[in-house]
């Protein structure tokens, strides 16, 4: 019997169960995994040979492939995970074979917020612990490869300082690279929200001298930003990652010329840190549904979803592969639609746009909720006409999906203030729009709420699609961009930037970059870039502040909206709740 | 049939040995684990349930406690792992139920010098690219835990400097500690070898301003040299590790106080980052007998050898366990004497003292090889002279080994290129000294070539031993350096600078401090603090430089010479020789 989340925490409610869960073997035979296809970590959790499975499969066809995104968030989230650890569990109690992908978390946010990216209620995964705490190792592996790059820059700028031509050549046959100290591309990372270390000086000779590294500016990031993890969740096998791995930029040379891990001679060793991470890692619902974990990009700067590995493993193994796409359906979904298929070549059968009450309210004009203060009091009092009002924005969502070619299907996070006319009125808007509704109640009953979920979402995999990408990659950048802010976003136009200008100029002439995937940075608070703008804004033109290239991961980045890779600790943090019982080892107060 | 180590790198013999090792469970039936107590990696390494295990068998008497230690060993290095593991293998070959424990290697040396920590030849341990490239992720979780304290300490500095006391209260409940951001002890850590981050400015105010954290100097270590490792390597179970981890001084409060971790609120949660480090891991030896690693703390300023809790449980699971003390007697025996015995309340059985012809000679008059140059001619042509008078070395660490009140076991650790006059020479000088000894040619041939070795060492652990350490806790820490100084490094007395001076009356006043045990820093170069003194130096006095507090780890420093807690990554680094065949999957090169 599960613990009642309504007097309970998530990670009570996780760890109540982690008592009785299955064994990753179990989980394994699920799955239909041969022995050796399994790899487990420790009893209850594991990773996928995903090159075995994939060998073994290769004619089986692909189970059904659904999405899940959602409406414009409140800064409190839609319950976009939970949903989608819901809809698993619902289509478990109904027999079917079953797989999700989700995102590994950052130490980061665990460590700083209190907050859940296993779901939620009674529709989460579990173990909790490990997956919040390093899980099966990919970040830390990330955060390797990643700063070996470093050290593999600054310490060829050392000795390139400290000898000349001939010394470098006889010490190690290596070519001066000339690389330009003031034109560094990367930075460092590592897995916490680090304010200090966002502008930092490095190289500062101390006793040793010269041999104390070249001084200059340099900078951290979270680990999910760096390229390395974009490139995880891109790549369709390990050939493919070997070539990313090479082409990121890390610096640029005296003449402006791009300095690639290539070029220093670490990317081979950098992929070599990364076999391992590229099987994606195995765990389970509460109820016991097999729960793929693989990359955790940053939505930032990257497309913010699982991997193309996790989801072609998912949809050999399961009749049924839900995964998700962060953030609503104009930035998670779009990059989901135009970049991550367009790379992986699968194509979705269905796609839930997660709504709450809660959310509608707020798009049809109830004041906006602030994480870490009490809800405003019209949250927990009937209003029809602000939810009939913020169905505007859910029908936006809705009709972005459908030009993509395929069904939607809007699921109703319920809660317990929700009331029946409240649902009524969003049934009526969805339904007159001729979407699929279905109202679940995973949060509070697990699979048992999510039956009428689940077989909304069966249904509509049973529709014909026509999934289409909205652009070619042969479409100028500038006509991409301005596709996505008319037709996705609802803008008017677009306006760049001097900085963007230029950038796009030497992007649209280069014939390598050019043809490159885009993966689009905007506020996910509005479907405008103004995170302040509810509903559904019109009259607004989208501003492009600068346009950058991810040239291993693939793609260009154009940003509407400031960046900032990261993060900052605040002055409550998480790990100071965080504390282990030191008789039966666990771990408590992670979320 | 393995490879030929006279025509095949050490991982051509690793890689070519793993495609019939035995598998992790098969591993984990010999050493008698039940299902539960084995945590699977993979199928071929793994992790040990530490606490299950020493609960099950906790009435079990122990195996045998075998150290493996060296005479002064040139900067080659005296093949201290790969005897280890030959005799592992040895040991095996006469059907002995046997175990070791060794060290994790760090990424730093792996990236930058190519050199196995897995032994060489036909003594290795397999398999050799996970050994090498992160493992089950114990220092990765080091760095992480490590990292968190810097992170609450840097934010902390922030939030103090930005808000009042009573804002502070209001925010978090936050009472003000005022620190001393000219006295902040903890740098950041990172698995690689790094100079750029040995000297850095952090905190640098950029678009954020004051949320950009504080200004001020810092520094990054390796990995390995982190607190938070040489708590792993002490730690008796859970409970100490946790009281341990809350000990660590992060820096000093501006009236001279120091901060904890404890005082930062982050033990709690830096430990929970270290629940699963704390099981030991698990591989094998080309031969297929077990080994554990755990740990690998930095020989610069920590013990220098695997944890406590491997040894244990390797003691219960076998009936010889055969563990490492890094370098020679004169620093890594002494440590595992005084230092690691006293923490674990276990007693060895006997010490082995590896020597190669080639190092004693060295003792006795050859040049000095240098790592990287071709070896000086000496080397390849017979000097029984050289030999005899280098033996001088090797008997004063026969005699400390004595000293502890066991058996030394001198292992000659054969070479092509010795000459039966020489070895026959020092059998003659050690056995007049009292000494067992025994030729080894495990790198050469495996087991079979260490069948002497292993029934040398058999015999030498029926000896009764009368187990003693060299100093009790409550004697004063200078008359414990000056016992040290002259009776293990053979010394006239000791000097101490000004600082030195200082920290001891400090430490020595301090009744929580003055009673912790002592980590002696020194080269290993020379039984004395000049590195480039051979044999046993004479007429010369340690000088002590600094003196160092690891409240968590529990020991104080005295350093006598320099310390770096970051290496550099040199003109030639070994990640250029690394890469991955992306069809097999195989890691090409490492080592």
């Amino acid at each position: 019997m599960a613990l009642d989340p309504t007097k309970h925490q998530d990670w009570e409610i996780a760890q109540d169960a982690e008592s009785s869960m299955l064994t990753i073997y179990e989980i394994g035979e699920k799955l239909g995994l041969t022995k050796e296809e399994l790899l487990p970590h420790g009893h209850y959790i594991g990773k996928i040979d995903f090159k075995k499975v994939m060998a073994r499969l290769k004619d089986q066809p692909d189970g059904k492939y659904i999405d899940v995104t959602a409406i414009t968030p409140t800064p409190l989230g839609e319950g976009k995970s939970t949903s989608s650890m819901g809809l698993v569990q619902g289509l478990g109690k109904l027999g079917k074979n079953v797989c999700a992908a989700i995102r590994q978390p950052s130490g980061g946010p665990t460590m700083n917020i209190k907050g859940s990216a296993a779901g939620g209620g009674l529709a989460q995964c579990i173990p909790l612990t490990p997956f919040s705490l390093g899980f099966t190792g990919d970040i830390n592996a990330i955060m390797n490869a990643h700063n070996l790059a470093m050290v593999a820059l600054t310490s060829r700028l050392q000795h390139e300082r400290n000898y000349t031509d001939e010394q470098l050549e006889r010490l190690s046959g290596m070519k001066r690279l000339d690389i330009d100290p003031t034109n560094v591309e990367m930075g460092w990372v590592i897995d916490f929200c680090c304010q200090a270390l966002r502008n930092i000086i490095i190289g500062i000779d101390g006793v040793n001298g010269k041999a104390d590294g070249f001084m200059m500016k340099s900078k951290f990031g979270i680990a999910v930003s760096s390229e390395v993890m974009a490139i995880l969740s891109l790549a369709n096998d390990l050939k493919d990652m070997r070539e990313r791995m090479g082409k990121i930029v890390v610096a640029y040379d005296k003449k402006g010329n791009p300095v690639t891990t290539e070029d220093l001679q670490v990317a081979g060793a950098m992929t070599a840190w990364m076999v391992d991470a590229l099987n994606p890692s195995l765990m389970q619902t509460l109820e016991g549904q097999p729960v793929l974990v693989h990359a955790g990009p940053f939505a930032n700067i990257a497309i913010g979803q699982s991997s193309i590995i996790a989801d072609k493993v998912g949809l050999k193994l399961a009749d049924y592969h839900v995964t998700e796409s962060g953030f609503g359906a104009d930035i998670g979904f779009e990059k989901f639609w135009n970049l991550k298929c367009r790379y992986s070549g699968l194509k979705p059968d269905c796609a839930v746009v997660v709504a709450t009450i809660r959310a509608l309210k707020c798009h049809g004009g109830a004041p906006v909720p602030v994480p870490g203060k009490a809800m405003p009091e019209e949250y927990s009092t009937e209003n029809v006409d602000w939810v009939a009002k913020g169905c505007d924005n859910l029908i936006h969502h809705i009709r972005n999906v459908r030009k993509a070619g395929i069904s939607p299907v809007v699921c109703i996070n319920a809660f317990y203030t929700d009331t029946d006319a409240e649902i009524a009125k969003v049934r009526e808007l969805c339904e007159a729009e001729g979407a699929r509704v279905a109202l679940s109640r995973h949060w509070e009953q697990g699979g048992d709420g999510a039956i009428e979920f689940a077989e909304t979402v069966i249904e509509a995999c049973e529709e014909k699609t026509e999934f289409k990408f909205l652009y070619e990659l042969d479409m100028p950048i500038k006509k991409r961009i301005e596709l996505i802010a008319k037709e996705v976003y609802g803008a008017d136009g677009v306006d760049y930037s001097a900085a963007a200008e230029k950038s796009l100029a030497r992007i649209q002439a280069d014939p390598e970059l050019a043809g490159l995937g885009m993966c689009m940075v905007k506020t996910h608070l509005s479907l405008s870039d103004n995170p302040t703008l509810k509903g559904v804004p019109k009259g607004w033109r989208l501003a492009i502040r600068e346009v950058l290239t991810y040239g291993g991961a693939g793609f260009i980045v154009p940003v509407a909206g400031a960046i900032s890779l990261m993060p900052g600790t605040g002055s409550n943090p998480a790990f100071k709740r965080v504390d282990v019982d030191v008789e039966t080892g666990k771990v408590e107060g992670v979320f």
